[in-house]
């Protein structure tokens, strides 16, 4: 089997997050300043980057205590709403950074008053070039339309971002400087992976649930199922799921389950795991959690050796590798998914 | 056929709307004293209330020029994360007002400077109780699992506080006045319905969209057609839906889609109506929009003659009607879901 796109974008995780965190640390005094005075991070983003933006805004508000939101970009671009953002730092995510209604959001948000902070893995890009500040991540260019390596480090800029802003900055590094070598072990051992794979092509129905820290991380992995597998997923928080989607959960259903190794998630995880067996689901699949969770599941899946405020750079490189497995195993091209294209424009008239 | 529960409480909407309008208005100088000085509104809620809550929270922002968001209640409940609220109007909202996770939540917030506001249907419960200003709607006691009745007065209270903080209080009052008819008219008339729950039965796969001012709309057809109708769906603005998981839709595939008679995202979902038959959508079933709408997908449900910007208060209730006739059809009961009850809990422990 020749080797996929994705499949050498997954692998070149390492590099591109090591080469990130060491390229953005330094910006650190620049972040803090910029966000003087500010109360509030807003994150425009759509897709992937909305997922990584997902994990910035609880990463902010649970280590940095700074309150942070997903800002809704048609209020900017189609209700051009007149709303007061003095007291906000807008840090808008982008992968190519030529998304029309992310840079027109940008725009509208600085001239509410904003400051701007740009996400992006093209310095030379229209986003990057228009804010205050800009984050390039290093992943390198991106081939695949899953993006990978564009969202991990997305997730590194999310990191050193919390940092810079919490009252005691570097309070992440330790962490932050192990991630490289749990990613390269992932890849490398992939323990549980091509089970799971085959547990989910086993079945046309699929949910994905996580919380917390680690909520933008099922996002991200239910999002790759349904773009790149063409599987036709929820990712819910699981307090959404058994507010009441968990009524749809039958033997159709194989269940992904996300959880960080420790913190306050992890036993809320293993009991829903239990509760989607009780209610007859065709299998459940974890990645990550502890030994409870990990029995709790039928299939484990090795999760990173990680505190759970950095587990999310880590824990969706075992989901990459399962979607892209899966792919292959459904006779679907990982590399150039039906109907996309890279750089996305959400309204045709953006083009 | 005898009627079933939900069909009385879909039928019960234009009083429990017109008591909620009449009674709730009333408290707009008490809003307008209690958002005095504060920057910015978020909202806590689960479920069909947390679809009213993206209502309100798109209102305030295009309506009214109040910055709002979304709390993750988990930052409060599992993180306990240390926020300064003291800028913050928090508005958490609970049919039953004894949701554990709410309740907590709320606590948090004023413990951390927010004023509080609660939106219930009980104005005994614990959470009107510890709130600053309770607004309790007036939809009667629900005794169907899915909210109908108590989500569209929800919304109601929802309009009355974006009015309230907004810079000329009364604006919306016109409009507001209309929908009982309005929602009456589209009870009596059902205009397309039946039709709608015959092609959604045809196929095990939905998806339902919506964007902007009656995007909570969408994902509230979304979640009643998961509860009730055990379809698993998902709900999406039509930006995140082109983003990427536009890629699963095939010839299993019914798209639902609602949109407002006017407004700026008619054409978008126009453009998506079309955009979804080119790529071989089973159906596309529309509710409401203009005639361009109407004409672009195959099956036109009637939706109010009311502007965007409260249109959701009766948009939602040819959905509701689908949703009901739908699970007759598959041979559910629309009252009683397998496996929800009606007060929600989203720990085992909160119990």
């Amino acid at each position: 089997m020749t080797e996929t796109t994705m499949a050498r974008e997954i692998a070149e995780q390492p590099e591109a997050l090591a080469r990130t965190i060491d390229s953005l640390r330094p910006l650190r005094p620049e972040l803090h300043a910029l966000a003087q005075g500010r109360r509030v991070v807003l994150f425009v983003a759509r897709g992937s980057s909305d997922n990584a933006a997902t994990y910035g805004r609880y990463l902010l508000e649970v280590h940095s205590g700074v309150p942070g939101g997903l800002a809704a970009p048609s209020v900017a671009t189609h209700y051009n709403a007149d709303l007061d953002l003095s007291e906000a730092v807008v840090v808008s995510v982008s992968q190519s950074g030529e998304t029309g209604e992310i840079i027109e959001t940008q725009e509208w948000a600085a001239a509410r008053g904003a400051r701007t902070v740009a996400v992006t893995n093209d310095g030379d890009s229209a986003l990057a070039g228009a804010a205050d500040l800009a984050l390039v991540t290093r992943a390198g260019r991106e081939l695949a339309v899953p993006a990978t390596k564009s969202y991990t480090t997305q997730l590194a800029a999310m990191a050193v971002l919390a940092d810079a802003l919490s009252s005691k900055p570097g309070g992440l590094d330790t962490d932050l400087d192990r991630v490289p070598d749990e990613v390269r072990r992932l890849v490398e051992r992939r323990d549980g992976v091509d089970e799971a794979a085959t547990r989910l092509a086993s079945t046309p129905e699929a949910l994905v649930s996580g919380r917390g820290i680690s909520f933008g991380t099922a996002l991200e992995a239910a999002l790759k199922l349904e773009e790149t597998c063409l599987r036709p997923v929820r990712g819910l928080s699981y307090a959404d799921l058994r507010h009441g989607p968990i009524a749809v959960v039958d033997a159709e259903h194989v269940a992904l389950l996300v959880s960080a190794g420790d913190g306050p998630m992890v036993s809320g995880m293993t009991d829903l795991a239990h509760d989607l067996r009780r209610r007859g689901a065709a299998a459940t699949v974890g990645i990550g959690g502890d030994t409870d969770f990990a029995a709790a599941v039928d299939v484990a899946v090795a999760g990173p050796a990680l505190p759970e405020l950095v587990a999310p750079l880590a824990l969706v490189v075992p989901a990459q590798l399962i979607v892209e497995s899966l792919a292959h195993r459904l006779g679907l091209d990982p590399d150039a998914p039906r109907g996309l294209s890279k750089v996305t424009q959400t309204d045709p008239e953006n083009t």
